[in-house]
């Protein structure tokens, strides 16, 4: 998507490759909202540190890092061995693998990979399909994020008030989001609306990527506390309620996604305001029979006790830039512990609709339309 | 309520009055967590401007201030002449009220006060009258606040888990508090039970005050961010909600208080928590017919887009003491502003019941109680 430097809009992708270079190109999302930079990764050591060190995260964007990363291993192989080669590139899947281990996408884009590198007879031939294939992944993400933004933009109408939770922006993907994907897609349409992005405590990721997000393509929008939702859907201030996903059951229609999401559930249903999940369909699991068997990460006391973030006079630089580099302060009190859930599991019933790159579904619909769904999946 | 200060432990007020120097003494309550401290106000000037700067703050302990500060003004009084003395308690009236213009616990502790007062002859007689009437005021909010307790504490057993939003604690009022109020009462009987603070964003009072509070009285607590609040009920871990209140209905049993206390009753209701609302009787309006009549402040945006804390290493120190001076960081996008409503509506059916000094009632039966409330309010 936009991105605005020095007066300047062009178009970025969270990660590209440099094939003359052999490198990763990568935002450094841990230095936003408050910098934009891309960094190089040199060789897929770095690409997977770059992984594991969050320089780059969501599920769609470290897929796609993960599958450069596989072919820019495989293309710093120097021999004709095919043996050889084969070891190498296990040696690189592994260590890619090992970069997020909770996390699938990667895996997921690299068998793919590493299947159609298969084709290739020679280490070269791999080397090139590889690299094609790694192009064809991230071309894809991008193409079903585009597709939902396509379905999803059919709900919002002119003057809406938008709610959305965390980040399931373009930052998440290689490019356009799923949560945000609608919002991009209505505003290439020429309708005008306005997003409330919550904060999303404990790591802020509404307020920081998401709000920076929307800012790079101008459209309209304000953070609010966690807390301000549920005020602000009683005084008819919000319209639609369009959140991301980080697994969504098959099976049941239950949707994982960042703690605080099933608050704006309920607090939706109770105030009948519309309450849609984007997902690329790869994030559906058909496997688990309730949303009561997905692990819930317990993440670090300190997210809750703290916050990150520029030093600077309260109030005094509103609408500016930051100067300065981001810290980390002790809010809490310093005696005090927090519980520190990382994820919560909204039920169907409280979810109007899953928007996905095959069309909008109930979400008690998934499981019979299933062959077609699972069909259209890469 | 106790503070511990380096393995001493102390019992302290929120706000006394040093006779001898006429002198206010208030906690310092903008250094804590990080800091606690005793600040003398010299003379009624300095108290009321104690009150503008916040160095105390919630209805009751500002009530308390106020009284306290009427009685300092009056005390400095040199003369005989009771017109002259009567214009000078004036100018102190004055000022003190205008040390927060919409709090209505000052003005109401004053009228009481110049009420008591009168009935003295002399210069003298008043002045003594004055100390002794805000003693009374002061005494009174504690016990209120204990009567709170006795009542509330019948709703904790042991082993329970509570959920608290905000501070509604000891320092918001003279000692003890009202949404605390049963959890003090209830440790003091020797019941055994755990408490979620809610982080209260975006001022964070639950993560600095209230869990100060807590720990300063060996209660097991533990903070949680604002979003995790509805998975903890979801699996259930929560089994009963108590929070304070800004200003209760009598005639429709809505109760305003913090932004999000009205997401935390919808979450409760859909789980089947008992959801109660601890208030001494003064905060209870008889006059507004809807809650939608109450005017929502909306509050300066820097709350929502930083954060005040004292910079550390990201969970070097998690149970330790900090050292530094708290500063704002700025956590949101530069380019991107906020929503700060202050408070929220939650409407009779939401609450289980309200607990007073007087007893505990449902929601919707003050109105009928009212001769008996009304009555025993000071």
């Amino acid at each position: 998507m936009n991105v605005n430097i020095r007066g300047q809009t062009r178009h970025y992708r969270t990660v590209t490759f440099d094939a003359a270079q052999n490198a990763g190109l990568l935002i450094e999302q841990r230095l936003l909202p408050h910098e934009f930079k891309i960094v190089p990764t040199r060789d897929f050591r770095e690409t997977a540190r770059a992984i594991t060190d969050m320089i780059v995260r969501g599920a769609g964007a470290i897929g796609a890092t993960a599958a450069y990363g596989l072919a820019q291993g495989a293309r710093a192989f120097r021999g004709r061995d095919l043996k050889k080669f084969s070891n190498h590139v296990e040696t690189v899947f592994q260590t890619l693998k090992a970069a997020r281990p909770t996390a699938v996408d990667p895996v997921n884009a690299m068998i793919g990979l590493r299947e159609k590198m298969r084709h290739g007879e020679t280490v070269e031939e791999q080397q090139v399909l590889a690299l094609a294939a790694a192009e064809e992944f991230a071309n894809e993400d991008a193409r079903h994020c585009q597709e939902i933004g396509e379905h999803g933009a059919k709900l919002i109408r002119n003057g809406m008030k938008i709610l959305t939770h965390c980040n399931a922006g373009w930052l998440a993907f290689v490019d356009v989001g799923s949560a945000t994907a609608p919002l991009y897609a209505a505003q290439a349409q020429g309708k005008k609306f306005h997003v409330f992005c919550d904060e999303t405590r404990p790591r802020s990721q509404g307020a920081t990527l998401t709000a920076w997000e929307l800012a790079q393509q101008k459209i309209s929008h304000q953070i609010i506390a966690d807390n301000a939702a549920g005020h602000l859907m009683q005084r008819g201030e919000i319209d639609l309620v369009i959140v991301g996903s980080d697994r969504t059951l098959g099976r049941t229609g239950e949707v994982a996604n960042k703690i605080g999401t099933y608050t704006k559930a309920v607090l939706a249903a109770r105030h009948k305001i519309p309450f849609y999940v984007a997902i690329p369909l790869s994030t559906i699991d058909w496997n688990l029979k309730s949303g009561f068997a997905i692990p819930i990460e317990e993440r670090h006391e300190s997210e809750v006790l703290g916050a990150w973030g520029v030093p600077q006079s309260a109030g005094s630089n509103r609408r500016g830039k930051n100067s300065g580099k981001s810290v980390y302060v002790r809010v809490a009190n310093p005696a005090s512990g927090a519980r520190n859930p990382g994820f919560d599991v909204t039920p169907a019933e409280l979810i109007t609709g899953i928007i996905t790159p095959a069309g909008i579904f109930k979400p008690r619909e998934l499981w019979a339309r299933r062959a077609r769904l699972m069909g259209e999946n890469r």
